[in-house]
């Protein structure tokens, strides 16, 4: 491999926020960038050494963007991984390998991996239309889920009643059993070409239970020791078992009864790592590129309790973003936020995000909920 | 001001390793950057929004780059100020103030601010050329520095014996007592807009004799209370009396006798403020950003020991860089290393710096000695 003098050239599948904050990192190493995406006006578009708008799906666009590079990563499952798999067989290096990108873009396929390596997943089974719906063998509630191109909350389908199933994707689909969760929980997992293997710390997902959704992630997790060894040796498991080459995000739920189950897998830093930055000793996104070029793995401790909001774009605006509120929030000490360079919001698009530190956990969370109601984005 | 979605553009006076990191800091808070710079392959280049290769000394150039941005910084003190104080006339904000600036730019008046102020500094006289050299009421060893220009070691002269005279610099500059010093001393202080002022921990510093270089940073620093104390205290009163908007650097001295002399002043991210960026809760150019946009100043506390090392090009090596030894450092947990982009290496060039973190000060001195001997830069 070419050495780090800036004449190594990274090419990254999506110029969005993941991109941004790896281009930050990727920075301290003299790593020459080169960013794919189809937005030009992409959050990475202006930070990295080539800028190419182009489709992430389409094989050759793919493929010719591949060649100029000395080696590929994600930051985006939805890429095509034909083109990706021929680089390979062209000696460019791409990591995580199209292969794992393969397995993962196909919920189906990523269940039935879990199956086959004794994964603790919930119950599924596989349909190819709405038609093949009616037939599962599954009670009320339960999940419909594309097998492919879902993200970021689209591509899943609650079904709680009968009058659910109407609205329901035709197209093919992973059912699962619907998992009544005391807690969702994530594991960042990374390894390199070498076969080191290093965990960050577990993380858990505070809910709103008004309205139901993320509200923030706490890290590092407080769960019984028990259960945070069992989180995390399930994580190193999948990544020997997907002999992943890079950072790889575990999404798990604890249920009532105590039970670990493996939600899905990333195969690239993840939202649920974003406090590495500041909250661990070495970010995600410096372990991710430590991985992919086979440097030693950095030191996953946390340095602090941390706690991470998503700056969504407020309800009812759409058009430039105006930041409020950032002025309050810099006033309280602890306090990391990261704008992703999105001129134009949007009701609930991902527009930044904030970490608080604070050694007292509570104290973390409380400055939280301030920065969370203090912080808005609109027009 | 504008706020801050994208288009509130920062010009950087300057495309070295300074203004990378603060390029890298930037991105946190979608600030456009425009960087100029005399180097085609400057640091910056591929970072900023805008890279414009042009004299930081000429007028035209500097003004005409400033009439593109909102705010003005700098990363080295060697531009224009003319040209910033008729961008300060038209309505460009410039932090630091052009004024401030133009006091630093020049070592003799630098001197007489320190002594209009009561600033304790050592003894000194103004020269205007070398024939004046014999006429000062100084016994040797004195310090000759050329009251403009210097930068990185060069620009100062050791008198030793009467045979360094020849050699002396035939141009304005400073005399001053050698200080016969116990340590070398950086605190740097930041002040915003609002005048809300802080500081980071007072560090310690080992010096290069050959190079003339920063080669061993240490923070925080362990000495007694009241010495630290009262470097603290001159730090903020220098910014308050200078009314600084920006971060500043005071080099500072401890004599043998325990008493604190000011050396020189840095406006601006400086060489003795890179371990913020892991050390300390927030970074000297994160800070530099908040005064500067006359946000609230950070949290300045240190997370941890730390040990900063520049890296130097090796002696007898010049032509394009390679690093040597990286993979052994990053081995070492709390290793954070960055390189700076500069494609060709030469002797005592500063390629990039490394900062070790560790609970334990003795250990991370002992990485650091591991680290210095370990990574070499060559060809």
């Amino acid at each position: 491999m070419k050495s780090f003098y800036g004449d190594l050239k990274l090419g990254i599948l999506g110029g969005g926020q993941l991109g941004r904050m790896l281009i930050q990192e990727s920075i301290n190493f003299n790593i020459t960038t080169h960013v794919l995406d189809p937005d030009a006006d992409a959050p990475c578009k202006d930070l990295c050494n080539k800028f190419v708008k182009g489709s992430l799906t389409d094989y050759q666009t793919v493929y010719e963007f591949g060649k100029g590079v000395d080696l590929i990563t994600i930051e985006i499952e939805k890429v095509n991984v034909d083109a990706l798999e021929q680089l390979e067989n062209e000696g460019v290096l791409v990591y995580p390998q199209s292969r794992v990108i393969r397995l993962i873009q196909d919920k189906g396929v990523q269940k039935q991996f879990f199956k086959e390596n004794d994964i603790p997943s919930s119950r599924f089974q596989l349909i190819q239309n709405r038609t093949e719906l009616k037939n599962v063998e599954f009670s009320l509630p339960f999940i419909q889920k594309l097998r492919k191109d879902g993200y970021d909350g689209r591509g899943v389908h609650p079904v709680r009643s009968t009058a659910d199933l109407d609205a329901a994707f035709d197209a093919p689909s992973l059912i699962e059993d619907w998992v009544d969760f005391e807690k969702e929980l994530a594991v960042i997992v990374s390894r390199n070409e070498d076969g080191e293997i290093k965990t960050f710390p577990c993380v858990e997902m505070e809910f709103n239970p008004e309205a139901n959704l993320v509200e923030f992630l706490i890290s590092p997790s407080t769960l019984p020791e028990e259960i945070l060894k069992k989180a995390d040796e399930l994580a190193v498991k999948i990544a020997q078992d997907l002999k992943i080459v890079g950072v790889l995000a575990v999404e798990l739920f604890l249920t009532k009864d105590g039970e670990i189950l493996v939600n899905e897998l990333a195969p690239r830093p993840h939202n649920s790592g974003h406090q590495t930055i500041e909250g661990n000793y070495t970010s995600q996104y410096e372990q991710h590129l430590r991985a992919i070029f086979n440097l030693p793995l950095g030191d996953t401790r946390s340095i602090s309790n941390a706690v991470m909001i998503n700056l969504l774009g407020e309800k009812g605006f759409e058009g430039p973003a105006e930041y409020e509120g950032l002025n309050n929030i810099l006033k309280i000490d602890g306090v990391y936020v990261h704008l992703y360079g999105k001129k134009l919001t949007k009701p609930f698009r991902k527009m930044g995000h904030v970490t608080i530190l604070d050694d007292d956990r509570e104290k973390a969370i409380e400055k939280a909920k301030f920065v969370q109601t203090t912080i808005k984005v609109k027009i």
